[in-house]
């Protein structure tokens, strides 16, 4: 244990640990003594600490703690906060920490159970403030007056509802605050509300919040009746999320949904060994490739020389495209159709690129001082066969990289599954088959 | 162009143009055909198409309109997001946007210019509702009515400020809604107010905001002076931009600043030309490394063929473990202290998979069909040198990767910099060096 800890640990023991001490030390803390640290807090300071927790380590603290704690502490969250919690448990945990809850929450938590967890009505809160448009500005703010002693958390707008339910329009306390009393409701309320379906899943969600400056969406199911609210901090969870799941599978691994850290060797192991056994595979059939040119390396050692520069170099461009695309795609930016313009795109790219590291190559073993000893007598044929093969692996992995996206999305899989990883062992192959076939063309009569 | 772009010309032509079918049809028009889009458009309908716009996309719109239409569409916009549309300009067009404003408007985003556009003061908005402390809620109540008509867009909070406008408290629009008339702005404020320095930047922002789930903070200077308030929605489009760069820097490039499919040819080639170029200049060295086992190679072509397997399997493993690592600091999970924790799981880690896949490779090579014809009759030394070699390529890889992100961090770079190519090619040199000697070791006397 570091000494942050110990320190940590010498604080708690004199009574004097601070709110931020603990958070300091938190990511090296057993559950047990997070709850211990927990317990030295003010109430308002372990409920901000517990607060700001993910989902998971809620959990692990609610079934670590004595029923009384884990009942106070999980009335300070939000119903789709508390879906998480229950969500984040063993499924047989799942029925300790309902009981917990009273009858109003327990319903609202087990609705929202329903939902995927990552769909518009898995993320909403099923608690918000409604209003009827025939009310008066006055009878509006006395109604609501009375209902926010019921809810805990922060209402941003209120919303205006038929009696079927069905979302008529939005205002805001300000816009309540604001108005004269002669007016209604229906005087003051917005009618152009931006909602989301339920259905609806959080990737699509938050491109909704990017473009409209909305602080919550309300979610209505077909019929245009209110389910809940979805507010914009969920969403900025939710980015990181997804980006943190992107980027570790254009890394090569599963996403981990976990901190690094938090995720027990096994696992990490487990989650990775999948691709990289995958990939090594794949990359056995470069073994095979190669022994179909064992006679040539045996005629032309030298060539052998240049085998990892080439593969490398189609590596490198298809994994810059891959990635390139993949992030796009996510962001919403290249979307299916535009398959056609990215190609393009890619070919001039590609082909620009391999033309300058080409040239280097070309370079490279033009004037490398010892190149007649290196290379032999034929080394100016050595160079042209590299600078060529460099130029069509670099476009091949340019065109791959960009277009593997595309077809896994097509194919209804994640694009992000195209990773640096996967891209590079798809262009060594064909990289191999490129710098043997120039070899061939070039050599022939003289090296081969 | 494609066929939705003719079909939105169509559409124009007979003015039946809507908000959805041009929001469509952006990303493939010109600056000039979204222009005549807008024009076609409601004033409602215009507003709400580029408050959604990106910065830059703004930029465009605003220089290319009539100096009317500029000033008023630069109206809709509150002073920080002003302040980028100014930035994302060309210096000599700066002044002419500038412009366009009001005096007061003019005088906040000039303020705001001084700013690094990723600081928090660089996010903020300089205008909010401000109160006194000894205000009753009646006189807060009018007070706020007549601050309101003069501002534009949604105010969350209101923030309490003495006479030299330190911060003292924060209160809610419902609050003071609910709030018995008898009472005074002090008597119902919060105290205990999140706050960000002026300097903070926008990724440690953004973790205040995960952290806790408020709609908006305030940004205060040294001595607690209120400056300005960040709200969560430009938080949304921090995380998004921040997650791009990271992705597309692991991906071996540069961070493109701009939609993939709206940043020029060359622009695109250049951003990319400069790490594949830094990278093949790096390959480059694999070939020297070869020359010096050249001998090793004409003795025994064999080991040529599992060249592209060991050093691509490090590679992967590499790659995996950077951008774990990477993501984990950019989220906060990991810092620079927990080197070592990180290096012992990598080591465990990284043997593992070693392990696995060496395993894989020797049963490859002892089980291959035709092992004796093409591996010959030392098959059995071969197959322990591949696997041995595995094992130590993919520990190499990982623990290359994994603490690279550390190096960078500490000398004082983005991490994110330690790209999947960038570790490819450290540990393809690396991975030669350790295949060859397990082949010197190994098969000494026999085939070398």
């Amino acid at each position: 244990m570091s000494a942050e800890t110990s320190a940590w640990r010498g604080a708690a023991a004199s009574q004097l640990v601070r709110a931020d001490e603990l958070k300091d030390a938190w990511a090296v803390l057993s559950v047990e003594e997070r709850l211990e640290g927990l317990r030295l807090l003010t109430w308002s300071e372990a409920e901000e600490l517990i607060r700001g927790l993910s989902a998971r380590e809620q959990t692990e603290i609610l079934l670590a703690a004595s029923p009384q704690e884990a009942r106070a502490w999980l009335r300070l969250l939000p119903p789709d906060d508390v879906a998480d919690v229950v969500q984040a448990a063993e499924l047989e945990e799942r029925g300790r920490l309902l009981q917990l809850l009273d009858d109003t929450a327990r319903h609202e938590v087990v609705a929202l159970l329903a939902y995927a967890e990552d769909d518009a009505g898995g993320l909403m809160n099923p608690r918000y403030a409604r209003l009827r448009p025939e009310m008066s500005v006055d009878e509006a703010t006395s109604y609501l007056r009375r209902q926010a002693r019921e809810h805990a958390g922060t209402l941003h707008y209120v919303y205006v509802l038929d009696a079927e339910q069905k979302l008529l329009g939005v205002i805001t306390f300000r816009d309540l605050l604001m108005a004269t009393t002669d007016k209604t409701v229906r005087d003051i309320m917005h009618t152009d509300v931006v909602t989301a379906a339920e259905e609806m899943d959080q990737e699509a969600l938050s491109q909704l919040f990017a473009e409209h400056d909305y602080i919550a969406i309300p979610v209505v199911d077909r019929r245009g009746v209110m389910k809940g609210v979805v507010t914009v901090d969920d969403i900025v969870d939710v980015v990181q999320e997804e980006a943190t799941e992107d980027i570790q599978k254009i890394g090569g691994t599963e996403a981990l949904d976990a901190p690094y850290l938090q995720v027990g060797l096994a696992e990490i192991v487990r989650k990775r060994a999948v691709w990289l056994t995958v990939l090594f595979l794949g990359q056995l059939l470069t073994a095979t490739a190669m022994s179909y040119y064992e006679h040539e390396i045996a005629r032309a050692v030298v060539l052998a020389l240049f085998i990892p520069l080439i593969i490398s170099s189609g590596g490198n461009a298809g994994s810059q495209a891959s990635t390139l695309v993949i992030r796009a795609m996510a962001v919403g930016e290249v979307r299916l159709r535009d398959w056609w313009r990215v190609m393009r795109r890619e070919i001039a790219a590609g082909l620009l690129l391999g033309l300058l590291l080409g040239a280097i190559g070309l370079l490279r073993v033009l004037l490398w001082p010892t190149r007649e000893e290196d290379y032999g007598e034929h080394y100016v044929l050595i160079a042209w066969t590299v600078s060529f093969s460099v130029v069509g692996v670099v476009l091949w992995g340019a065109l791959a990289g960009s277009m593997l996206p595309f077809v896994l999305r097509k194919l209804g899989f994640d694009p992000a599954s195209a990773s640096a990883p996967f891209v590079a062992t798809l262009v060594d192959v064909t990289g191999l088959v490129i710098y043997f076939s120039f070899a061939t063309l070039l050599l022939s009569g003289t090296l081969l």
